[in-house]
């Protein structure tokens, strides 16, 4: 407990802005053997797949899933080792679902580098995604919990449900905030919820413990998603890996578009429709855009409402007790919200 | 016994060409038990996902890997109920694979219709896939059993990575009668073995039985794939339900061309070369080109190739007791082979 509680009074006493710096420190001997797994398990005798895989995998991502189980176990005391197959698995699902996403999107920068599909087609990604994907099932199968697979399994199908709601969605400028959280929910907040509630059951914790590491891992996947839309509008390439401005380009309708428009003129409202249908995607456009959501508030209250989801992670782990694990995961949701100031 | 005999005696006493019907009439009750799952579980709240599974799934295909899941229980005496999802779940892995092919291949036509990445695009048609094959994994997890769970995922690892594989050997005319069984071997026959050895786990048999199970669906994958490769350079579109000389004018490396550039002159060669780089698509180009393979005798020996691999699907099974089981899944392998006739 002493060193649980110096951890603590460290943690109050951070000078500099909130990182993941204490959740990685907390994971870094797990995340060891999480990625000697992903390494190991991605390999084929097909040389593409690796090479195609590894550019992805090895292209700078945070790898925030397999940490936040890897945390999660933490939380929970948890001893054993049959998380970190578990941890490359979600990782795998995870990568599956960027390849997949980037030809769906037609994506061509990612993290700052150009995606799969953009070097070696849409084809490849697709069938490497496959490939992940059945051998995500596969690590799941030798970690030998069924309830484990049905979690993950479920999350799969929930995912691919948003991404095809996303894509009826899509260009669609009368999506409501409610359907919209919808959509991420599954699409991104499901594999959060997901790689979390997992520590539970391999910890063989009660169902309240997994609700409560479920809750986290959903809220905190909505505030990273809330924030990220936001910056989409405010950051520049070098911060978010990505062109500012993709998702207006994209004609993407995202929580500060949806509160925009439901707060603007007719006039206002007149030119998110033509943005969304795909008629404004010049810079001068993009000027207009943002300067449209700062003046409805729309970018604050974006933020406002990743704060709320944020401290409603926060507040879902208060049933564990204090410590350098509860530190390093509340600090990850302060660093999802800090990201953007 | 009794009812056994007879219907052996009938089989051989068969007047008309082989055909599936003596395996339909096998598994009639059952399918209608794995159709129910199938419809039932490729619901979803968005609307698009039965939608376009439905076109796939309600169009006209024959069901052949549920169908010998099926069979193969009913070879085994299995009288439980768990293979239906199980069935279900392998048609789902199948239906997705299809899905993602079609992306892959730029296909517009399967079994006489507009294929759904035509219809509703190819983003819409990966997702959906994804969705399938997630649901898959559901069906599989709720029939409680790891080694199935086991085996299935290993197919899909293994069908995926054949996918890259036919990727990569994509217009190489280099490509060995070796390389391209191994292709089909993953592509096509992985899930019809995996698919037959699934019912001695459900049945709880040894492993000899598993193995011979696997082995007939195996080689009864490959003499399906090498048929179809042969038809493809013979048929018309109302028979295969794509149109003739698809393959031809795709480039596609088959067996039928591997045998033919073998054998063919230096002239022959260079035709087949500039055929598989894309430069000859013209409907005297595949005049040529059938003209080849009936003068090389490509085709009638890529049919003594399929005959082989029936022959040994048929051998595999001598083991379990003669019947009316055993009957349809030879009569199925007679079928495969007598499309081509």
């Amino acid at each position: 407990m002493t060193a649980a509680a110096s951890d603590n009074v460290q943690s109050l006493r951070r000078s500099g802005p909130p990182s993941l710096d204490p959740m990685m420190a907390l994971v870094a001997d797990g995340m060891n053997q999480v990625n000697a797994v992903i390494l190991d398990r991605m390999q084929s005798r097909i040389p593409l797949i690796p090479e195609l895989a590894g550019h992805l995998i090895a292209g700078g991502g945070k790898r925030m899933r397999p940490m936040l189980t890897l945390a999660c176990s933490e939380l929970l005391g948890y001893a054993g080792t049959r998380h970190y197959k578990l941890a490359a698995a979600v990782e795998f699902i995870h990568t599956a679902t960027l390849l997949h996403d980037d030809v769906v999107d037609g994506s061509g920068l990612r993290r700052g580098r150009k995606t799969a599909n953009i070097i070696w087609g849409n084809s490849a990604s697709v069938l490497v995604g496959d490939f992940l994907f059945s051998r995500s099932f596969e690590l799941m199968v030798e970690a030998e919990s069924l309830k484990v697979l049905k979690i993950l399994s479920g999350a799969s199908a929930i995912i691919a449900e948003g991404e095809v709601n996303q894509l009826s969605a899509q260009r669609r400028i009368d999506t409501s905030e409610e359907q919209y959280l919808d959509i991420i929910g599954a699409k991104t907040a499901a594999l959060f919820a997901a790689a979390c509630r997992i520590s539970a059951v391999v910890a063989e914790r009660d169902e309240t413990q997994e609700t409560a590491l479920d809750t986290y891992g959903r809220y905190l996947g909505i505030a990273f998603q809330l924030v990220d839309d936001a910056l989409d509008y405010e950051s520049d390439g070098a911060t978010m890996g990505k062109d500012a401005g993709d998702d207006f380009r994209d004609g993407k309708v995202t929580l500060p578009v949806i509160l925009a428009y439901a707060r603007g003129s007719d006039e206002d409202r007149a030119f998110w429709k033509a943005a969304i249908a795909g008629h404004k995607i010049s810079d001068d456009d993009l000027a207009r855009a943002t300067g449209l959501l700062r003046r409805t508030g729309a970018i604050s209250d974006t933020l406002a409402r990743a704060r709320h989801y944020g401290q409603r992670a926060i507040d879902a782990i208060a049933i564990f007790p204090q410590g350098r694990a509860r530190d390093a995961l509340t600090e990850a949701v302060e660093f999802a919200i800090a990201r953007a100031y």
